[in-house]
């Protein structure tokens, strides 16, 4: 791990003293502040038509933003000054991004083909069809009746164990795509350190019937593995010694740790320090979700992925679907001072789609120190949050229509039912051009009670496809993924290590004697300490 | 309803103006923005003790703020000054403080006994206990069998049919209380419009052992009536016309519709229209929670309420925990610039808790004009996210510790596990008060390279209680209702209304005609024409 930072040609200057963020300065306070979105419609009656932007299967109309073409075009300028085209280039290449951890970043290899030839020359990137290969044939090999419990039943349960990336990629892709998934298989997950979700589990399931997929790379964390070793105790109370090895399979590549587990060599699927936690759905990660809806739907996500990747790589900035997000979103969040960003969709299946992007974006952008190591000068990380459409509505709607804070808004629709009746998702797209077309819009007639005026001027993003498919969840991933690494370029951090994570884990492996063992607190936060007393009280110690 | 703004003496002056608020702005300019939480420690060594509050089960240590006992004494003279006595006394006695619906706001007296003497001579107050002992009396005959499906099949399925606060509070709590659920009774639920929820249920379900409860009060919301009908439409396919009025019970008033859908009159349960929806899970909203939990149960969270309505209603200001809380959450959202606030419950059962308040404090807050219909000159209600405790830490916690935005923390933490080893929630509270630490102390050694620097200094409550009960989950649900109602009346706006959602309801419904049957347009937003378009081409038309 190199303490000193490397010099580097990538974003080598603050944003803020770059030429573009200055002019954008300029533009806002003199252009931009005080018009409203409907004056702009006013002003450029073919902005609907004009602000769209297309990458793969999905449709951008970013029309409803405080953005003129003049914005649009030092946007663009932007990009090119904090070198989010040299940027992208050495991702693909696979030149060490990842300058904490001196890493390669490499997601973008796992749903490319070798023709793309993404980084072939990185270790282990060739690895990665063989391992895509293996699961294949696990994969078939469950739904064969080939590989079967320690009873000879056929696994119809597909538990993953996992936490963070390994838990919500999973989790947001099985809900997402709950229509594809394979007749007689279900999928459950179990992440939380408190084991109440495995708890409730085995009142439910029939273990005989369910395989464990337990997702850690150094088979090391301590709420998976605390899960894991629950589960393996079930498993042995209720089967046998013996049917552990049936009953788990495992992504990780720490070998004498799943020796010692009694992870079958062959049920054991690898990748790579090239991928990070919150990008490995795309790896063997998502070995549950290969179980549950079948390779051939997994592959059918990677495929969108390889085609986001490729809008990404191969398009003017301008017209780059990623980049344009990315901009919007440093406008609003350094500009505007909006400090949040809500995702909302209108597919029930997407529920959780907002708590995916959440990790993704606040993990990988929620920084204070540059690639160079010195302070940012400009805000990072927006709070990403937000619920499924319609619910939504009867939530927290009422603030992002009348509350003191600019929120700005995705919108994500698909034109057609995800496994419902089409008059019902007509009336979720009925909602959702309602609500996008009310933020902007607003009401204010004359003589309107005040309590009913809703001001308006609010802005949105809304991103529309045709059908909720594996390809079109592959390409919205692969989207926000681009847009978290554009920002990061942008603000000159690196978007791939998480070191603020460290601490607290530091912290709580050095509490938990104090807190289970009753053994002295260490520490010097008098309030912990009082804490630990009042707790061990409640617990009748 | 009165366009009017009717003259009160409750927060009649901008909160702004008040000697108190004034002087809490001098004293963070001067006293507060440059001190740290760890030198307001050093310079107190009885602040972990003293600040801390207790009220009924529930302990708050909110040492860890960015406050001293003058800052305390301050919020005490702000409470003061902005009436929030007088206004707590309005509520209880039944005064209409929903001034722009002219409705009392009487939640607690859902969860009142007649003795406590909440509003009874407001209007159908009294009626309340009757429908508590009806909504008794069917559980015990469901679960007893004496009230079963049309085949005579026990009813082992409740879904609930509902959305916003009619979802939420339902959803929440069964989840929360899983370890109540009564044997052979499971919770589903049903909310959004786009029918995937239903249609999933479709296929894990025998419609023979399921009972609908349809929550709505008006039994006219678009979402939970499409809902309602499709799953009508599947008992009868399943189970013929004459099973309807077996298999739907509803909470709503308009008999008309309910005879029309064909819900038995003794299957009605009612409310009030001084019910808000996201206050109604008190009321007949909870009736799937009290058919999985049992009457029993859930009558011990109405139980919980009332403990949280007697400390708030008795305590003084400066030991009152919803008022502590609200000001602590003004001086943060007011003062320090904080647009959001987290709330991370260490327990998984928890883990919609977050969702849950978003709704109760945004729907609640997110308003800009006062009760006197003047705008208001101060932030209203901030940005309620989170998501449970540990997998919360591998999601966002990154950005908390190393981002650039001051995000305000409630920690919720039980002292025992609800229903797994008591080691693995001990992991869980060494996790959580870790965490606190670290959010506070931060880490900055000298010579430490700079992405590993914590910034620390960031607050956070922590509300320690013994055991996730029903009467505990009761306290936590009241204590935000009236922490929620104590930011409202402080900044003179009211909580109780929401109108912000009319607006996109009228522009869904005059828009459904264009996507779905392929009508005009009637609007005039062009990017809403456009996607209209675009939409229809989407779908192949």
């Amino acid at each position: 791990m190199p303490d000193a930072y490397p010099g580097r040609k990538l974003s080598a200057r603050y944003p803020t003293d770059l030429p573009a963020w200055q002019a954008l300065r300029t533009h806002y306070r003199d252009e931009l502040r005080h018009r409203s979105l409907k004056e702009l419609f006013r002003r450029d009656r073919s902005r609907a038509e004009r602000l769209v932007l297309s990458a793969g299967d999905l449709t951008l109309d970013y029309s409803k933003n405080h953005v003129t073409s003049k914005t649009l075009k030092l946007f663009t300028r932007l990009a090119k000054e904090s070198s989010v085209p040299e940027s992208i280039e050495a991702m693909f290449s696979g030149e060490r991004i990842n300058v904490t951890e001196d890493r390669a970043v490499l997601h973008v290899a796992l749903r490319s083909k070798i023709s793309d030839r993404v980084a072939l020359e990185v270790p282990a990137v060739r690895d990665l069809w063989g391992v895509l290969t293996r699961i294949e044939e696990y994969v078939h090999a469950v739904h064969a009746g080939e590989i079967v419990g320690s009873t000879g039943k056929r696994f119809r349960n597909v538990v993953n164990i996992g936490i963070g990336g390994s838990d919500l990629g999973p989790v947001m892709v099985a809900r997402a795509l709950r229509h594809y998934w394979t007749d007689g298989m279900r999928f459950f997950s179990v992440s939380n350190v408190d084991g109440t979700q495995l708890a409730d589990l085995r009142s439910e399931l029939d273990p005989a019937e369910t395989l464990f997929v337990v997702c850690s790379k150094t088979f090391t964390t301590l709420e998976t593995m605390s899960n894991a070793r629950a589960a393996r105790a079930w498993i042995v109370d209720t089967l046998g010694d013996a049917a552990v090895e049936a009953h788990f399979a495992a992504t990780s590549t720490n070998h004498a740790a799943m020796n010692d587990f009694g992870i079958r060599p062959d049920f054991r699927f690898g990748f790579w320090d090239w991928v990070g936690g919150r990008y490995s759905l795309w790896s063997a990660v998502g070995l549950s979700l290969a179980l549950v809806l079948g390779f051939e739907t997994f592959s059918r996500v990677l495929l969108g992925g390889r085609i986001m990747d490729q809008h990404f790589r191969l398009s003017p900035l301008s017209e780059n679907m990623p980049v344009v997000l990315a901009m919007l979103g440093n406008w609003y969040n350094n500009f505007f001072g909006a400090e949040t960003h809500a995702i909302l969709p209108y597919d029930n299946r997407l529920d959780r789609f907002p708590a995916y992007l959440q990790q993704l974006q606040m993990e990988s952008n929620g920084k204070s120190v540059r690639t160079d190591g010195k302070r940012v000068r400009c805000e990072t990380g927006a709070v990403i949050w937000g619920e499924a459409g319609n619910n939504a509505q009867h939530s927290f709607y009422q603030l992002l229509h009348q509350g003191t804070r600019l929120v700005p808004v995705d919108f994500l629709l698909p034109a057609t039912s995800s496994g419902a009746a089409q008059s019902l998702q007509d009336l979720a797209i009925a909602n959702c051009l309602a609500q996008a077309e009310a933020l902007m819009d607003g009401f204010d007639e004359g003589g309107l009670a005040p309590h009913r005026v809703h001001r308006g001027n609010n802005p949105s993003n809304v991103l529309v496809f045709g059908a909720l498919t594996p390809e079109t969840l592959g390409q919205l991933i692969a989207l926000y993924e681009h847009k978290v690494f554009v920002e990061g370029v942008l603000w000159g951090i690196n978007s791939f290590d998480q070191w603020g994570v460290e601490l607290g884990k530091r912290l709580a492996d050095s509490m938990t004697g104090a807190v289970s063992r009753h053994e002295q607190y260490e520490g010097s936060n008098a309030s912990t300490a009082a804490l630990i007393g009042r707790l061990q009280e409640l617990r009748g110690h």
